[in-house]
């Protein structure tokens, strides 16, 4: 009878009792190996989702699950290290700027990425739709690219914290994903598994992000960046928009297109605006440079075409078409049917159903309904104006890129379901809503 | 995408929602035909428990787990039926005479009876210490057997409310068990799925109960009155007091022994009092006589030695050696070694840990730690004080029946250190802490 029992823990935590590190611990262990059956975790779930989990207590089962899998630890690759990392949103191209142009100020990125179940393919896939990209580098080969190129993107290991994926998809099917303290542990243990100088968190907030008040979106962006500093690690966390699509391309070869534009300095606005955000607060945080300079910096390597020549040599390092940093449709797969989409209303943007934009991405065929379920590349949808434009009826304001006819004008006829106009002026929302960056650590 | 979905229950339940009938009668049947998985149902299990269950919900998950299985009417036995449960205690012996006293006064009782955890053998494991006697009978031969003798004790199909069965084992793994609605939905589930005239329910309450407090005892036994009203079937329930064992035997042969002297009228005491109580209870409810007379009567049957007669034969009928009735110990197995207990204190017996006794009688052989395990009939414990008795140091209180001389010095200490004495004197407490008869129904 003195085996350990499951039973307590749950017990204590639908009790509302505080658990102790050891305690958690010992239950995620159990998990992990299966010693805790799936009814068992479900139960536990719901009662932490019902009850709370404090900081502690999160910590704990943030470093239980990195405690189940390997941890990745670069060798020096001569540059401080640094890994940005978004709560998903629509169109939210960022990690493929960040990479390139953190590379191209003299810092170091080894993204490690998931196969997500997003609206649109995940980072992976949309590097994927440059033909001959390979994304499954070996540790050694990873860490060669990142001392040569400066970053690398690379599919993350089924090794690295397992517990997540299972505790994810436990989660997904008993309705307990809406936790802060939970999913704050799911992101932060597969960025805490991976060592590097700088963690850098970007909280999607509005209609098209998980988060939809900037309560949650501020609570979950705090709680984050307290396990990172209860692991002895720097973490900047910002709270950005999502209320609209970030870019303008929502699709897979759509965004590599589109970061293209920006990474050769054409295009301007919002996506390039929180890439730049991005990379200047590693410079601050890394480099110990003033924010105008590092600004200064992170603009300039867009406008100097340095942060497009990391992208071409990442590209080619990883088995990829280089010619996509000159002339991206030369080399990607463009879909078959692009279908204007004119508005039939006038006056001021005023609302984007974004979440719903990137459900009509998935109908296209550009995001994943199951795990493991193929997607197109070509497809998705371009939308070229943002909350605050004014148009008039008939106004050209994007275009559905498709697989055939039928699915372009369904989409079509979706996307302007999506868009609610009022009259001007509308104000834009701010991008960013909240920015704790990085502190120096007191430890680690 | 338009499969019915169980994460909307749960998710529904886990935000605090009153969920309509359809939707948990959908749910629980779900669960039933395992479209719900265990994870699932434990998710909402930890809701339910934590958000709480309303009496229409409560009385929807009821009626969901009857539809799980089947259910029992009994043929025109030619006098009015009624069922009587116990929520459990220690030394509760009660249904061995509820069913022939009822039988003796003109009422038919056919007890179906579940094959329990607890602290010694359940009625059906107590009866079958009776060499010969059997209770796998088929419906019809119950039906014969009430007809003629007046009572039954039988097990219950398996294929009675099998969803409790599924939802009690996922409960006891994931630490949902103390829930007031989850509890009276079990309980009560297989009180309903058997159409007697009149249910009589005895919720136990005290340091041998699963209901510790009378504030939780009170609170199951009007939810479980309100889920039978609920369904159209009158129902009587009172609270009793499990803070001592209610008889003085503890084991299965033993209070075999000891019903056989109740039913003979040679003893007096608790047990005797509670069986005389309900038995009156259910001639008032269903005979409409007063009160008085029906307590009279049910004395009567004992001093007459009429239930003793039922007894007989009901264990004649069903395959026991009928002369148990006259000297038990003529037939019941008796155990090697009977070890008096002397008490090491002087003064009035104040407090006994009443589940402790139980848990000792259960590690002599007499009860089950997990399902299927055997018990040995012979062996338990005899305590023949109760509270507020005087005793001093040196006086035998009783007997420990065991299979071997270590287990006997072992259970003997125990049950030493589960009575504490204090200076006299001491207030044995009520017996029935509460009432509540049937009422006449307004439907059904």
């Amino acid at each position: 009878m003195s085996r350990w029992d499951p039973r307590v823990a749950i017990a204590a935590k639908r009790d509302g009792r505080t658990l102790d590190a050891e305690e958690v611990e010992r239950f995620v262990a159990g998990v992990a190996v299966g010693e805790v059956s799936d009814a068992q975790a479900a139960a536990f779930l719901m009662a932490a989702l019902l009850r709370g989990l404090d900081d502690g207590e999160t910590l704990a089962m943030t470093r239980a699950m990195i405690a189940s899998g390997d941890t990745v630890t670069l060798p020096d690759v001569g540059a401080p290290t640094v890994d940005k990392h978004s709560t998903g949103g629509v169109a939210d191209g960022v990690t493929l700027l960040f990479a390139p142009m953190a590379a191209a100020v003299g810092l170091a990125v080894a993204k490690l990425s998931g196969r997500g179940l997003g609206h649109t393919g995940g980072t992976l896939d949309k590097l994927e739709s440059i033909p001959g990209l390979r994304t499954d580098l070996h540790p050694d080969e990873m860490a060669r690219q990142v001392a040569e190129v400066g970053c690398a993107v690379v599919a993350q290991s089924t090794r690295l914290v397992p517990a997540d994926g299972a505790l994810y998809a436990l989660r997904d099917a008993t309705a307990t994903v809406p936790s802060i303290p939970l999913i704050a542990a799911s992101v932060m243990s597969k960025k805490l598994a991976v060592r590097t100088d700088l963690i850098l968190l970007d909280v999607k907030c509005g209609s098209g992000a998980f988060m939809r008040s900037e309560r949650d979106a501020r609570a979950l962006a705090s709680t984050c960046r307290g396990l990172a500093e209860g692991d002895g690690r720097r973490c900047g966390v910002a709270v950005t928009d999502m209320s609209q699509p970030l870019g303008v391309a929502i699709g897979n070869a759509l965004d590599v297109a589109e970061a293209v534009d920006v990474l050769a300095g054409r295009t301007r606005g919002r996506l390039r605006d929180l890439a730049v955000f991005f990379v200047a607060d590693a410079i601050v945080s890394l480099l110990a440079e003033p924010l105008d300079l590092a600004r200064g910096r992170a603009e300039a390597v867009l406008d100097d075409g340095s942060a497009l020549e990391r992208f071409r040599e990442m590209v080619a390092a990883q088995g990829g078409d280089p010619r996509v940093a000159d002339d991206p449709w030369s080399v990607l797969p463009a879909a078959p049917v692009r279908r204007p989409v004119a508005v039939d209303a006038e006056g001021a943007l005023a609302e984007v159903a974004t979440a719903t934009l990137g459900t009509i991405a998935t109908s296209l065929g550009a995001g994943r309904l199951r795990k493991g379920d193929p997607i197109d590349p070509a497809v998705g949808i371009v939308l070229e104006i943002g909350i605050g434009d004014v148009v008039e009826r008939g106004d050209v304001i994007g275009t559905v890129h498709a697989r055939d006819e039928a699915a372009a004008t369904a989409a079509a006829d979706a996307v302007r379901r999506a868009l609610t106009f009022a009259q001007p002026p509308v104000t834009a929302p701010p991008l960013v809503l909240d920015h704790l960056p990085a502190g120096s650590l007191t430890r680690g």
